[in-house]
Protein backbone atom coordinates (compact mmCIF):
# COMPACT_ATOMS: atom_id res chain seq x y z
CA UNK A 1 0.00 0.00 0.00
CA UNK A 2 3.05 2.41 0.03
CA UNK A 3 2.27 4.42 -3.15
CA UNK A 4 -1.41 4.58 -2.43
CA UNK A 5 -3.61 7.47 -1.62
CA UNK A 6 -5.60 7.92 1.39
CA UNK A 7 -8.81 7.22 -0.58
CA UNK A 8 -6.99 3.88 -2.38
CA UNK A 9 -5.73 2.82 1.41
CA UNK A 10 -9.46 3.85 2.77
CA UNK A 11 -11.30 1.88 0.03
CA UNK A 12 -8.72 -1.09 0.53
CA UNK A 13 -10.10 -1.34 4.12
CA UNK A 14 -13.38 -1.00 3.32
CA UNK A 15 -12.68 -4.21 0.83
CA UNK A 16 -11.45 -6.40 4.02
CA UNK A 17 -8.09 -6.13 1.95
CA UNK A 18 -6.09 -4.38 5.22
CA UNK A 19 -6.89 -5.59 8.92
CA UNK A 20 -3.99 -4.78 10.22
CA UNK A 21 -2.58 -1.68 12.23
CA UNK A 22 -2.44 1.57 10.32
CA UNK A 23 1.12 2.70 11.84
CA UNK A 24 3.26 3.47 8.80
CA UNK A 25 0.57 3.97 6.01
CA UNK A 26 0.14 7.08 4.09
CA UNK A 27 2.88 8.49 5.74
CA UNK A 28 2.19 12.57 5.87
CA UNK A 29 -1.27 12.00 6.38
CA UNK A 30 -2.97 12.32 9.71
CA UNK A 31 -4.58 9.34 12.15
CA UNK A 32 -7.01 10.28 14.33
CA UNK A 33 -8.61 8.45 16.78
CA UNK A 34 -12.45 7.60 16.73
CA UNK A 35 -14.43 7.76 19.36
CA UNK A 36 -18.42 7.07 18.41
CA UNK A 37 -21.48 7.94 20.48
CA UNK A 38 -25.01 8.45 21.00
CA UNK A 39 -26.06 12.19 20.59
CA UNK A 40 -27.87 12.71 24.08
CA UNK A 41 -23.69 12.48 25.06
CA UNK A 42 -22.65 14.51 22.30
CA UNK A 43 -22.53 18.04 23.83
CA UNK A 44 -21.26 16.19 27.19
CA UNK A 45 -17.99 14.84 25.32
CA UNK A 46 -17.59 17.53 23.10
CA UNK A 47 -17.28 20.50 26.06
CA UNK A 48 -14.76 17.88 27.98
CA UNK A 49 -12.72 17.73 24.62
CA UNK A 50 -13.11 21.40 24.88
CA UNK A 51 -11.85 21.52 27.97
CA UNK A 52 -9.07 19.40 27.57
CA UNK A 53 -7.50 20.33 24.83
CA UNK A 54 -4.30 18.84 24.83
CA UNK A 55 -5.17 15.36 26.27
CA UNK A 56 -8.61 15.52 23.85
CA UNK A 57 -7.41 17.49 20.37
CA UNK A 58 -11.06 17.73 18.24
CA UNK A 59 -9.81 17.20 14.49
CA UNK A 60 -13.53 16.91 13.26
CA UNK A 61 -16.34 16.07 13.61
CA UNK A 62 -19.67 14.29 12.09
CA UNK A 63 -23.16 15.28 13.23
CA UNK A 64 -25.25 12.99 14.07
CA UNK A 65 -25.97 10.20 11.01
CA UNK A 66 -23.33 11.90 8.73
CA UNK A 67 -20.91 9.05 7.92
CA UNK A 68 -18.21 11.20 6.23
CA UNK A 69 -15.85 13.55 8.41
CA UNK A 70 -16.59 17.16 6.94
CA UNK A 71 -12.90 17.79 7.23
CA UNK A 72 -11.05 14.71 7.51
CA UNK A 73 -12.70 12.58 4.70
CA UNK A 74 -15.35 14.49 2.83
CA UNK A 75 -15.79 11.25 0.39
CA UNK A 76 -14.77 8.82 3.50
CA UNK A 77 -17.32 6.32 5.23
CA UNK A 78 -16.48 5.91 9.04
CA UNK A 79 -18.49 2.79 8.99
CA UNK A 80 -16.43 0.63 7.20
CA UNK A 81 -12.99 2.51 6.57
CA UNK A 82 -11.07 1.88 10.08
CA UNK A 83 -9.63 -1.98 9.94
CA UNK A 84 -10.84 -2.68 13.41
CA UNK A 85 -13.55 -1.43 15.64
CA UNK A 86 -14.44 -1.88 19.39
CA UNK A 87 -17.74 -1.86 20.54
CA UNK A 88 -18.57 -0.70 24.34
CA UNK A 89 -21.76 -1.13 26.83
CA UNK A 90 -21.76 0.25 29.56
CA UNK A 91 -18.21 1.12 29.51
CA UNK A 92 -17.62 -2.72 29.41
CA UNK A 93 -15.44 -3.99 26.09
CA UNK A 94 -18.32 -6.44 23.92
CA UNK A 95 -16.96 -6.73 20.81
CA UNK A 96 -14.41 -6.08 17.88
CA UNK A 97 -15.73 -6.06 14.67
CA UNK A 98 -14.30 -4.75 11.10
CA UNK A 99 -17.31 -2.71 10.54
CA UNK A 100 -20.49 -0.93 12.22
CA UNK A 101 -22.59 -0.91 9.76
CA UNK A 102 -25.08 -2.46 11.86
CA UNK A 103 -24.44 -0.50 14.77
CA UNK A 104 -24.23 3.01 13.38
CA UNK A 105 -27.54 4.75 13.34
CA UNK A 106 -29.14 8.49 13.04
CA UNK A 107 -28.68 8.86 16.61
CA UNK A 108 -24.44 8.05 16.22
CA UNK A 109 -22.16 11.11 16.38
CA UNK A 110 -18.63 10.41 15.55
CA UNK A 111 -15.43 12.43 17.03
CA UNK A 112 -11.83 12.21 15.63
CA UNK A 113 -9.14 13.20 17.74
CA UNK A 114 -5.31 14.23 16.96
CA UNK A 115 -2.84 12.08 18.01
CA UNK A 116 0.56 11.73 18.91
CA UNK A 117 2.18 9.81 15.71
CA UNK A 118 1.30 13.62 13.75
CA UNK A 119 4.47 15.16 15.65
CA UNK A 120 6.55 11.83 15.61
CA UNK A 121 8.08 12.28 12.16
CA UNK A 122 8.94 16.00 12.45
CA UNK A 123 10.87 15.04 15.87
CA UNK A 124 13.07 12.10 14.15
CA UNK A 125 13.38 14.87 10.84
CA UNK A 126 15.24 17.28 13.42
CA UNK A 127 17.52 14.46 14.71
CA UNK A 128 15.21 13.98 17.99
CA UNK A 129 15.22 9.86 18.71
CA UNK A 130 11.74 8.50 19.19
CA UNK A 131 12.68 5.07 21.00
CA UNK A 132 9.40 3.04 20.67
CA UNK A 133 9.64 3.73 16.87
CA UNK A 134 13.28 2.99 16.77
CA UNK A 135 12.43 -0.56 19.44
CA UNK A 136 9.08 -1.02 17.37
CA UNK A 137 7.48 -1.31 20.42
CA UNK A 138 4.14 0.82 22.00
CA UNK A 139 4.87 4.36 23.52
CA UNK A 140 4.70 3.69 27.18
CA UNK A 141 1.88 5.40 28.57
CA UNK A 142 0.65 6.12 32.56
CA UNK A 143 -2.01 7.34 34.43
CA UNK A 144 -1.09 11.16 36.60
CA UNK A 145 -2.25 12.82 39.88
CA UNK A 146 -3.66 15.26 36.99
CA UNK A 147 -7.60 15.47 36.64
CA UNK A 148 -8.93 16.56 33.66
CA UNK A 149 -11.58 19.24 34.22
CA UNK A 150 -14.94 17.22 33.84
CA UNK A 151 -18.37 17.86 31.78
CA UNK A 152 -21.66 16.61 32.39
CA UNK A 153 -21.23 12.78 32.51
CA UNK A 154 -17.11 12.42 32.13
CA UNK A 155 -13.88 12.72 34.32
CA UNK A 156 -11.05 11.53 35.22
CA UNK A 157 -7.20 11.53 35.09
CA UNK A 158 -5.10 12.62 32.30
CA UNK A 159 -3.13 9.71 31.01
CA UNK A 160 0.17 10.87 29.55
CA UNK A 161 2.71 9.06 27.16
CA UNK A 162 6.17 9.14 27.47
CA UNK A 163 9.54 9.43 25.08
CA UNK A 164 13.13 9.70 26.60
CA UNK A 165 14.44 12.54 24.57
CA UNK A 166 18.36 13.42 24.93
CA UNK A 167 18.54 16.06 28.17
CA UNK A 168 20.18 18.47 25.38
CA UNK A 169 17.48 17.86 22.73
CA UNK A 170 14.66 18.15 25.18
CA UNK A 171 13.65 22.21 24.87
CA UNK A 172 14.22 21.32 21.14
CA UNK A 173 11.56 18.32 21.60
CA UNK A 174 9.20 20.57 23.34
CA UNK A 175 9.37 23.43 20.69
CA UNK A 176 8.52 21.35 17.99
CA UNK A 177 5.40 19.56 19.55
CA UNK A 178 4.30 22.53 21.01
CA UNK A 179 3.28 23.55 16.99
CA UNK A 180 0.98 20.55 17.04
CA UNK A 181 -1.75 22.17 18.82
CA UNK A 182 -4.17 19.69 17.45
CA UNK A 183 -1.71 16.94 17.96
CA UNK A 184 -1.40 17.20 22.24
CA UNK A 185 0.76 20.12 21.57
CA UNK A 186 3.76 20.99 24.08
CA UNK A 187 4.68 18.49 26.68
CA UNK A 188 2.86 18.84 30.22
CA UNK A 189 5.99 17.98 32.12
CA UNK A 190 9.69 17.32 31.35
CA UNK A 191 11.97 15.70 33.47
CA UNK A 192 10.04 14.56 36.61
CA UNK A 193 8.02 12.44 36.81
CA UNK A 194 6.69 12.29 40.51
CA UNK A 195 5.09 16.23 39.35
CA UNK A 196 2.61 13.62 37.59
CA UNK A 197 2.57 10.70 40.46
CA UNK A 198 4.32 8.62 38.81
CA UNK A 199 7.15 6.44 40.78
CA UNK A 200 8.46 4.15 38.88
CA UNK A 201 8.45 4.45 35.08
CA UNK A 202 8.82 0.95 34.23
CA UNK A 203 5.57 0.17 35.70
CA UNK A 204 3.30 1.64 32.90
CA UNK A 205 -0.49 1.65 32.74
CA UNK A 206 -0.59 1.24 28.98
CA UNK A 207 1.86 0.15 26.28
CA UNK A 208 5.62 -0.95 26.97
CA UNK A 209 8.06 -0.43 29.23
CA UNK A 210 10.54 2.01 28.39
CA UNK A 211 14.61 2.12 27.73
CA UNK A 212 15.77 5.23 28.89
CA UNK A 213 19.65 5.58 28.39
CA UNK A 214 22.19 7.96 29.75
CA UNK A 215 22.09 11.18 29.63
CA UNK A 216 18.37 10.97 28.51
CA UNK A 217 15.35 12.23 30.49
CA UNK A 218 11.33 11.43 30.21
CA UNK A 219 9.42 14.21 28.50
CA UNK A 220 5.51 13.82 29.03
CA UNK A 221 2.75 14.52 26.64
CA UNK A 222 -0.77 13.94 26.98
CA UNK A 223 -1.97 11.05 25.51
CA UNK A 224 -5.11 9.96 23.41
CA UNK A 225 -6.36 7.25 26.40
CA UNK A 226 -7.18 10.06 27.89
CA UNK A 227 -10.46 10.42 26.78
CA UNK A 228 -11.19 6.49 26.78
CA UNK A 229 -10.74 6.43 30.47
CA UNK A 230 -13.16 8.96 30.82
CA UNK A 231 -15.70 7.03 28.62
CA UNK A 232 -15.40 3.96 30.60
CA UNK A 233 -15.79 5.48 33.44
CA UNK A 234 -19.25 7.35 32.47
CA UNK A 235 -20.10 4.01 30.95
CA UNK A 236 -22.82 5.28 28.27
CA UNK A 237 -24.80 2.72 26.98
CA UNK A 238 -22.96 2.29 23.42
CA UNK A 239 -19.78 3.97 22.47
CA UNK A 240 -17.64 2.45 19.41
CA UNK A 241 -14.06 3.24 19.03
CA UNK A 242 -10.87 2.58 16.80
CA UNK A 243 -9.45 -0.65 18.38
CA UNK A 244 -5.64 0.70 19.65
CA UNK A 245 -3.12 0.63 16.70
CA UNK A 246 -6.43 0.59 14.31
CA UNK A 247 -6.72 4.42 13.10
CA UNK A 248 -9.00 6.15 10.74
CA UNK A 249 -6.52 7.76 8.25
CA UNK A 250 -7.72 11.30 7.32
CA UNK A 251 -7.40 13.74 4.38
CA UNK A 252 -5.32 16.36 6.87
CA UNK A 253 -1.46 16.48 6.17
CA UNK A 254 0.27 16.07 9.96
CA UNK A 255 1.28 20.23 9.04
CA UNK A 256 -2.21 21.70 9.21
CA UNK A 257 -2.75 20.19 13.12
CA UNK A 258 -0.14 22.89 13.68
CA UNK A 259 -2.88 25.30 13.49
CA UNK A 260 -2.25 28.61 15.77
CA UNK B 1 -15.42 51.95 39.87
CA UNK B 2 -11.98 52.50 38.77
CA UNK B 3 -10.50 50.47 42.00
CA UNK B 4 -12.48 47.53 42.48
CA UNK B 5 -11.96 44.12 42.26
CA UNK B 6 -13.92 42.25 39.34
CA UNK B 7 -15.87 40.67 42.47
CA UNK B 8 -16.90 44.10 43.54
CA UNK B 9 -17.75 45.01 39.88
CA UNK B 10 -20.11 42.26 39.47
CA UNK B 11 -21.88 42.88 42.87
CA UNK B 12 -22.35 46.09 42.18
CA UNK B 13 -23.81 44.95 38.65
CA UNK B 14 -26.10 42.29 40.56
CA UNK B 15 -27.27 45.58 42.87
CA UNK B 16 -28.34 47.49 40.09
CA UNK B 17 -25.97 50.31 40.29
CA UNK B 18 -23.88 50.02 37.16
CA UNK B 19 -26.43 49.87 34.16
CA UNK B 20 -23.96 51.82 31.75
CA UNK B 21 -21.48 49.70 28.85
CA UNK B 22 -18.53 47.89 30.76
CA UNK B 23 -16.15 49.34 28.63
CA UNK B 24 -13.02 50.35 30.66
CA UNK B 25 -13.98 48.62 34.01
CA UNK B 26 -11.72 46.10 35.60
CA UNK B 27 -8.83 46.95 33.29
CA UNK B 28 -6.95 43.99 32.62
CA UNK B 29 -9.91 41.38 32.95
CA UNK B 30 -11.15 39.70 29.42
CA UNK B 31 -14.89 40.63 28.62
CA UNK B 32 -16.99 38.34 27.29
CA UNK B 33 -19.64 37.84 24.75
CA UNK B 34 -22.62 35.30 26.40
CA UNK B 35 -24.82 33.39 24.58
CA UNK B 36 -27.55 31.54 26.55
CA UNK B 37 -29.62 28.73 25.12
CA UNK B 38 -31.61 25.48 25.88
CA UNK B 39 -29.57 22.61 25.95
CA UNK B 40 -31.06 20.80 23.03
CA UNK B 41 -28.92 23.45 20.75
CA UNK B 42 -26.22 23.38 23.09
CA UNK B 43 -24.01 20.84 20.59
CA UNK B 44 -25.17 22.17 17.98
CA UNK B 45 -23.52 26.04 19.15
CA UNK B 46 -20.55 24.57 20.64
CA UNK B 47 -19.55 22.61 17.25
CA UNK B 48 -20.53 25.71 15.32
CA UNK B 49 -18.21 27.73 17.32
CA UNK B 50 -15.25 24.96 17.53
CA UNK B 51 -15.67 24.67 13.53
CA UNK B 52 -15.30 29.24 13.82
CA UNK B 53 -12.73 29.11 16.11
CA UNK B 54 -11.54 33.02 14.71
CA UNK B 55 -15.36 34.63 15.20
CA UNK B 56 -16.56 32.24 18.09
CA UNK B 57 -13.60 31.70 20.20
CA UNK B 58 -14.95 29.78 23.52
CA UNK B 59 -13.66 31.43 27.02
CA UNK B 60 -15.92 29.29 29.03
CA UNK B 61 -19.40 27.15 29.09
CA UNK B 62 -21.66 26.98 32.03
CA UNK B 63 -23.30 23.51 31.73
CA UNK B 64 -27.42 23.18 31.98
CA UNK B 65 -28.83 25.11 34.63
CA UNK B 66 -25.43 26.63 35.88
CA UNK B 67 -25.18 29.84 36.78
CA UNK B 68 -21.40 30.27 37.36
CA UNK B 69 -18.85 29.83 34.60
CA UNK B 70 -16.36 27.25 36.06
CA UNK B 71 -13.24 29.23 34.74
CA UNK B 72 -14.07 32.89 33.82
CA UNK B 73 -15.97 33.47 37.66
CA UNK B 74 -16.54 30.44 39.59
CA UNK B 75 -18.20 32.57 42.20
CA UNK B 76 -20.31 34.87 39.96
CA UNK B 77 -23.44 34.33 38.80
CA UNK B 78 -24.79 34.93 35.34
CA UNK B 79 -28.27 35.80 35.42
CA UNK B 80 -27.76 39.19 37.52
CA UNK B 81 -23.99 40.18 36.85
CA UNK B 82 -24.61 41.82 33.63
CA UNK B 83 -25.65 45.03 33.17
CA UNK B 84 -27.99 44.17 30.39
CA UNK B 85 -29.39 41.49 28.24
CA UNK B 86 -31.43 40.72 25.59
CA UNK B 87 -33.91 38.15 24.95
CA UNK B 88 -34.51 36.97 21.77
CA UNK B 89 -37.49 34.38 20.59
CA UNK B 90 -37.27 32.88 17.02
CA UNK B 91 -34.10 35.02 16.23
CA UNK B 92 -36.32 38.51 17.17
CA UNK B 93 -35.31 40.89 19.76
CA UNK B 94 -38.42 40.83 21.91
CA UNK B 95 -36.90 42.79 25.47
CA UNK B 96 -33.57 44.34 27.42
CA UNK B 97 -34.13 43.16 30.88
CA UNK B 98 -31.38 44.22 33.92
CA UNK B 99 -31.38 40.18 34.63
CA UNK B 100 -33.04 36.91 33.58
CA UNK B 101 -33.57 35.12 36.96
CA UNK B 102 -37.29 34.00 35.92
CA UNK B 103 -35.90 33.33 32.39
CA UNK B 104 -33.04 31.06 33.04
CA UNK B 105 -34.10 27.42 34.03
CA UNK B 106 -32.29 24.34 34.38
CA UNK B 107 -32.39 23.96 30.59
CA UNK B 108 -30.10 26.63 29.76
CA UNK B 109 -26.43 26.18 29.03
CA UNK B 110 -24.67 29.25 28.77
CA UNK B 111 -21.74 30.16 26.14
CA UNK B 112 -19.15 33.03 26.78
CA UNK B 113 -16.95 34.21 23.96
CA UNK B 114 -13.92 36.47 24.13
CA UNK B 115 -13.71 39.54 22.31
CA UNK B 116 -11.12 41.85 20.56
CA UNK B 117 -11.03 44.17 23.57
CA UNK B 118 -9.03 41.75 25.13
CA UNK B 119 -6.04 42.63 22.58
CA UNK B 120 -6.65 46.32 21.49
CA UNK B 121 -4.49 47.30 25.17
CA UNK B 122 -1.56 45.22 24.19
CA UNK B 123 -1.78 47.08 20.27
CA UNK B 124 -2.08 50.83 22.64
CA UNK B 125 0.59 49.66 24.78
CA UNK B 126 3.11 49.10 21.38
CA UNK B 127 2.50 52.29 20.12
CA UNK B 128 -0.28 50.95 17.37
CA UNK B 129 -2.87 53.34 17.47
CA UNK B 130 -6.42 51.97 18.08
CA UNK B 131 -8.77 54.91 16.12
CA UNK B 132 -11.75 53.59 17.52
CA UNK B 133 -11.20 54.20 20.92
CA UNK B 134 -9.07 57.70 19.81
CA UNK B 135 -12.41 58.60 18.70
CA UNK B 136 -15.06 57.21 21.13
CA UNK B 137 -17.09 55.47 18.83
CA UNK B 138 -18.05 51.66 18.24
CA UNK B 139 -15.65 49.66 16.08
CA UNK B 140 -16.53 49.69 12.35
CA UNK B 141 -17.57 45.74 11.28
CA UNK B 142 -18.67 44.45 8.06
CA UNK B 143 -20.63 40.89 6.51
CA UNK B 144 -18.11 39.54 4.77
CA UNK B 145 -18.62 36.81 1.36
CA UNK B 146 -16.82 34.14 3.79
CA UNK B 147 -19.30 31.67 4.80
CA UNK B 148 -18.82 30.06 8.48
CA UNK B 149 -18.70 26.22 8.39
CA UNK B 150 -22.19 25.21 9.19
CA UNK B 151 -22.96 22.58 12.64
CA UNK B 152 -26.35 21.23 12.90
CA UNK B 153 -29.22 24.76 12.48
CA UNK B 154 -25.55 27.21 12.44
CA UNK B 155 -24.57 29.04 9.27
CA UNK B 156 -24.28 32.35 8.13
CA UNK B 157 -21.50 35.14 7.16
CA UNK B 158 -18.31 35.31 8.71
CA UNK B 159 -18.48 38.83 10.32
CA UNK B 160 -15.46 41.40 10.58
CA UNK B 161 -14.13 43.72 12.56
CA UNK B 162 -11.65 46.88 10.78
CA UNK B 163 -9.06 49.01 12.66
CA UNK B 164 -6.85 51.30 9.97
CA UNK B 165 -3.40 50.71 10.74
CA UNK B 166 -0.26 52.10 9.71
CA UNK B 167 1.37 50.13 6.99
CA UNK B 168 4.35 50.01 8.48
CA UNK B 169 2.65 48.81 11.81
CA UNK B 170 0.26 45.88 10.26
CA UNK B 171 3.07 43.53 10.64
CA UNK B 172 2.77 43.67 14.18
CA UNK B 173 -0.46 44.22 15.24
CA UNK B 174 -0.67 40.97 13.23
CA UNK B 175 2.09 39.12 15.56
CA UNK B 176 0.65 40.85 18.74
CA UNK B 177 -2.76 39.93 18.02
CA UNK B 178 -1.63 35.90 16.74
CA UNK B 179 -1.48 35.87 20.11
CA UNK B 180 -4.82 35.98 21.63
CA UNK B 181 -6.27 33.19 20.41
CA UNK B 182 -9.31 32.46 22.19
CA UNK B 183 -9.58 36.43 21.24
CA UNK B 184 -10.19 36.50 17.41
CA UNK B 185 -6.17 35.75 17.18
CA UNK B 186 -4.49 37.15 14.16
CA UNK B 187 -6.57 39.51 11.31
CA UNK B 188 -8.47 37.56 8.78
CA UNK B 189 -7.47 39.51 6.13
CA UNK B 190 -4.82 43.11 5.66
CA UNK B 191 -5.63 46.02 3.24
CA UNK B 192 -7.15 44.18 0.49
CA UNK B 193 -11.20 44.72 1.48
CA UNK B 194 -12.62 43.34 -1.84
CA UNK B 195 -11.19 39.90 -1.08
CA UNK B 196 -14.07 39.71 1.84
CA UNK B 197 -16.10 41.01 -0.51
CA UNK B 198 -16.40 44.49 0.96
CA UNK B 199 -16.75 47.69 -1.41
CA UNK B 200 -17.35 50.19 0.31
CA UNK B 201 -15.44 50.55 3.78
CA UNK B 202 -17.59 53.50 4.52
CA UNK B 203 -20.90 51.54 4.43
CA UNK B 204 -20.34 49.80 7.44
CA UNK B 205 -22.92 46.99 8.55
CA UNK B 206 -22.43 47.40 12.44
CA UNK B 207 -20.82 50.06 14.15
CA UNK B 208 -19.70 53.72 13.18
CA UNK B 209 -17.84 54.46 9.92
CA UNK B 210 -14.29 54.07 9.80
CA UNK B 211 -11.73 57.23 9.18
CA UNK B 212 -8.41 55.92 7.75
CA UNK B 213 -5.48 58.39 7.45
CA UNK B 214 -2.95 58.65 4.83
CA UNK B 215 -0.61 55.80 5.27
CA UNK B 216 -2.82 53.55 7.08
CA UNK B 217 -4.33 50.25 5.47
CA UNK B 218 -7.54 48.36 6.53
CA UNK B 219 -7.31 44.93 8.72
CA UNK B 220 -9.89 43.37 9.00
CA UNK B 221 -10.20 40.43 12.20
CA UNK B 222 -13.16 37.81 12.85
CA UNK B 223 -16.11 39.28 15.00
CA UNK B 224 -18.04 38.26 17.71
CA UNK B 225 -21.02 39.57 15.36
CA UNK B 226 -20.70 36.16 13.86
CA UNK B 227 -22.61 33.71 16.25
CA UNK B 228 -25.02 36.62 16.62
CA UNK B 229 -26.21 36.50 12.70
CA UNK B 230 -25.60 32.94 12.96
CA UNK B 231 -28.04 32.70 16.14
CA UNK B 232 -30.66 34.84 14.32
CA UNK B 233 -30.62 32.84 11.01
CA UNK B 234 -31.24 29.91 13.43
CA UNK B 235 -34.07 31.20 14.90
CA UNK B 236 -34.36 29.01 18.23
CA UNK B 237 -37.21 29.62 20.48
CA UNK B 238 -35.55 31.29 22.94
CA UNK B 239 -31.95 32.83 23.06
CA UNK B 240 -30.39 35.28 25.52
CA UNK B 241 -27.49 37.21 24.88
CA UNK B 242 -25.53 40.39 26.58
CA UNK B 243 -26.77 43.56 25.62
CA UNK B 244 -23.92 45.02 22.57
CA UNK B 245 -21.24 46.82 24.98
CA UNK B 246 -22.72 45.56 28.32
CA UNK B 247 -20.57 42.14 28.49
CA UNK B 248 -19.67 39.98 31.52
CA UNK B 249 -16.55 40.96 33.39
CA UNK B 250 -14.23 37.71 34.08
CA UNK B 251 -12.01 36.44 36.46
CA UNK B 252 -9.46 35.90 33.15
CA UNK B 253 -7.00 38.04 32.80
CA UNK B 254 -6.22 39.32 28.82
CA UNK B 255 -3.28 37.37 28.63
CA UNK B 256 -4.51 34.19 29.42
CA UNK B 257 -6.73 34.24 26.53
CA UNK B 258 -2.86 33.41 24.61
CA UNK B 259 -3.57 30.29 25.09
CA UNK B 260 -0.80 27.93 22.85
Amino acid sequence: MGDSSVEEIRAAIERGEWRKPTSGLAPGFTQANVVILPKKYAFDFLLFCGRNEKPCPVVDVCESGVIAPPIAGPEADIRTQIPRYRIYRHGVLEQEVEHIREHFTDDMVSFLLGCSFSFEQELLDNGIPVRHIELERNVPMYITNRECRPAGIFSGPMVVSMRPIPEALAGKAAAITAKYRKAHGAPIQIGNPEALGITDLQKVDFGDAPEIRPGEIPVFWACGVTPQMALQRARPELVITHAPGYMFITDIRNEELTVP
